[in-house]
């Protein structure tokens, strides 16, 4: 909850104003829990806002995120604030016809073809990439151009990038990174993930 | 995404079944963003297992968190999960009538002995548990008591609570724990907070 004044006033000719209102790229990395579930959170003020929002889910998993995606439908189809739009790979990213045939590196690629035009159509207002730092740091999709694209994307579209080891180059061009670092985890103690918790 | 196979299984004499839903503490704490997002992601996972969800906001906040709420409010009323009942400090905790003579401390306690009566009662399934490191931290509410009571309490009641400084004795009785770090935030670049990020 950090408020009042900051502690640089950057010489950049923006008002106070203009420079609050920049959209963000945010970042969630590190090895404990909670990098999805706070973007998630991130979309329920979004949604709030009646911002148009874009997830997109880039690594298959055998439970996704079950729960934050029906929340998000429910919500998104309410008609009271934003609209969601739920993308996922593997299931086959909605706009591919082809989706049986690519491995997992081509079905990220595409995934990132997709935001990149959502980018620049400006179709979004917040985007959720989720587990994307993986993608990046796989070598599946190259970071540069990732931070080039963001860099240059036009209006106000925030982006929120989850996943463990985010590149550097992605958040040395991001404006708000968090680790989310270990402290205890249930299996340490031999616990394994339960419903309602881990999905 | 943890999952697989736990480093170590406990001879408690527990199945993997009875120890995987034994409930949970969990605490966000930590300087960095995202440990009440984190908090309200998990309860849309708690949602959709159609869980009850008791969400208690223990420090007083111009901006509270207005989206979280709504979305939450329209989850827990739209019939299809579980329900949300939302309790706010300073506002009035909804049961204490002589609220507005009391101070912050007096305020926390009240709130904290509602979540008492509610953990015996088994009111909830989910307790959010929102900024409450600090009351303990500042202490306005006895840490020890709040170990005990946690320990104690019957059947299957997760309990999340959030909050930079948390206690160590909380830290030591929780079974997850994620600090959240900041690596980067907005506010260093001289930005400062705005609606849809923020709150």
């Amino acid at each position: 909850m950090p408020q009042g004044q900051p502690s640089v006033v950057p010489d950049d000719g923006l008002t106070t104003r203009q420079r609050r209102h920049r959209p963000l790229v945010i970042v969630h990395t590190g090895i404990g829990k909670g990098k999805s579930t706070a973007a998630f959170g991130l979309a329920l003020r979004a949604w709030n806002q009646g911002w148009p929002i874009g997830v997109f889910q880039f690594v298959k998993s055998a439970k996704w995120k079950v729960g934050e995606e029906r929340a998000l439908r429910v919500l998104g189809d309410s008609g009271e604030g934003g609209t969601v739009a739920w993308h996922k790979m593997g299931e086959g990213w909605s706009w591919v016809q082809r989706d049986a045939q690519m491995d997992n590196a081509e079905k990220a690629r595409e995934g990132w073809e997709q935001v990149k035009r959502d980018l620049a159509a400006e179709t979004y207002r917040l985007y959720v990439l989720d587990e994307f730092a993986y993608p990046m740091h796989w070598g599946w999709v190259d970071t540069d151009e990732v931070v080039e694209v963001l860099r240059g994307r036009p209006g106000t579209q925030h982006v929120v990038i989850t996943g463990r080891n985010a590149p550097e180059k992605l958040v040395a061009c991001a404006d708000l990174v968090t680790d989310m670092s270990k402290v205890k985890h249930p299996m340490d103690a031999g616990q394994k993930g339960q419903r309602g918790i881990e999905w």
